[in-house]
This record gives structure tokens, sequence and C-alpha cells, in this order.
């Protein structure tokens, strides 16, 4: 069983994708994190779901959970209104890290050991250059319990 | 909105449940995460869906993907059954790190910047001494978006 067997088609997003759309995509398709791709077609980034409430949430309210309590609750009803007017490219982290990005040849122990190191719980699969689709922790789950 | 206007029930397992069966859980419900309970019924540990593959991925597979890849297909299908026979228990791990648990009065930006720092996109909800269910990020995105 490789990486091929297991990938669905994924939705994507673009650099250019407002962040408030992309949020939404994420929560009315009920998807465990994006996938960005760049203007080949490639994957950019693939930000796994907590990390999109990242780029919503002040930098001093994930340091420190007392000043996250601070914040009234009308206020913290509409955090997700700091992404408004930015887009995708905006709201992306800068540092460097590894991606869940993985070759249609990857076994299920490669795909698993990617997911636990980078805490991802979706891993794009490209091939030939381009986006074939991403492999989910449920398909890969499904597929090693049943094996 | 608060975590009390979130939450909802959720399975739990406890650490005498054998870990085969918990990942089983995870998958054929389609978890984010999985509640470990003690004796008293109150959170022990949540582990996001991806943490749980950590515990059956082998260490030197988890820190250096070339050594991944040495494994051939047919062991690494079965890498689940690295689990087999073990329970909860003694799969945790050891080190401690803030858990995503909160209490019934958490805002919902409080809640996004929990999940953020923790990476899980689950975060128990605990009043009175108990547990009174999970916050999930599907809810709280969907929440977010419509206010």
């Amino acid at each position: 069983m490789r990486a091929r067997d297991l990938t669905v088609d994924f939705p994507t997003v673009t650099l250019d994708t407002p962040m408030i759309e992309a949020a939404r995509l994420l929560a009315d398709q009920d998807l465990p994190g994006l996938i960005v791709i760049d203007e080949r077609g490639r994957p950019r980034t693939v930000l796994p779901g907590t990390q999109v409430l990242r780029l919503a949430v002040p930098r001093y309210c994930q340091d420190d959970p007392a000043l996250a309590r601070v914040v009234d609750e009308a206020h913290a009803d509409a955090f997700l209104r700091a992404l408004a007017g930015r887009t995708v490219r905006e709201c992306l982290p800068e540092e460097p890290r590894e991606l869940p990005v993985t070759d249609p040849d990857a076994t299920v122990l490669e795909i698993a050991a990617l997911m636990a190191r980078t805490r991802s719980p979706l891993v794009a699969v490209v091939g030939g250059g381009r986006l074939l689709g991403a492999v989910t922790l449920q398909t890969l789950l499904d597929r090693a319990l049943a094996s």
C-alpha cells in the first residue's frame, strides 16, 4: 500500500484566496486542513486546521492564556474578523518548516511518520511536478486497521 | 459564546482500553482525537489524532524520513501491529505538556488560542470536577464564522 493508493481529491486554495474564504472552506467541508498551491499548482504549504486558527488569534493570546481571558466575550466571538480583507499570502507563517508533502511511492509508515512529525492530519501527494491529491489521517487509519 | 455553548458529547477511552481499540474508535467515528479519562472520569490527557499515530510509529522512523523509507511495504502496512497487546496507559507519552482542557466559561478566543498552542483540534471541557464533553475545531469554526 503506497500513497498513490490512499490519495483522494482535495480542495485547494491559492495565495490570493481571501483568508476568511479559506477558513469557510475548512469549516463547510469539514476538512482536516488546507493545501495552499502556488501559481504552478504545486503545494506552497499545507496548514493543519489548528494552524489556520493560529493565523487569526493574536500572538499575545497564543502565548499567554491569561491575556486571552481578559478579552471580553463580544470581542472574543468576533476573533475571526482579524482575517477580514487579508489573503492567504498575507497570513502565512514566515518560518520555514518541514511540510507534510510526499510522493506517490511513500509507504503507510512513511506517511504516518510524516503526519506524526509535522502534526498534520493531512499530507499532500505530489508526483510528476503536480499535486495529485491528499492522504488524510482518517483514510490512513481506516486502511491500516483493515490490513 | 462560551465553551459551555459549544460543548458536545464526546466518546472517551480509559487508561486500560487496548490501544488498538482506541485507534479503531478514532477511525470509525471520524474523531479529531481521543480523550483519555482517569478512574474518576476526569481527562488524564487529550491526544490529537496525529499523536495517536506517534504512538505506533517507531521512534527512528519519526526522526529520520530516510529510515522510514527502508522499511519494506509489507512491514510498513502492518505498522499498527506495534500497538497490539498494549493498553492506552502503556502508550502514553511521558513528557508533561499543556493539555487542551478548559472550563465551561472559556471564550471562543481562549479555546482557539488553546487549540493553536497545543495543536489539538479537540479541547476537553471540565466543570465541577467532571468531563462535560469537548469542543471540536469544526464546531468552533462553524460558530465563529456565523457570528
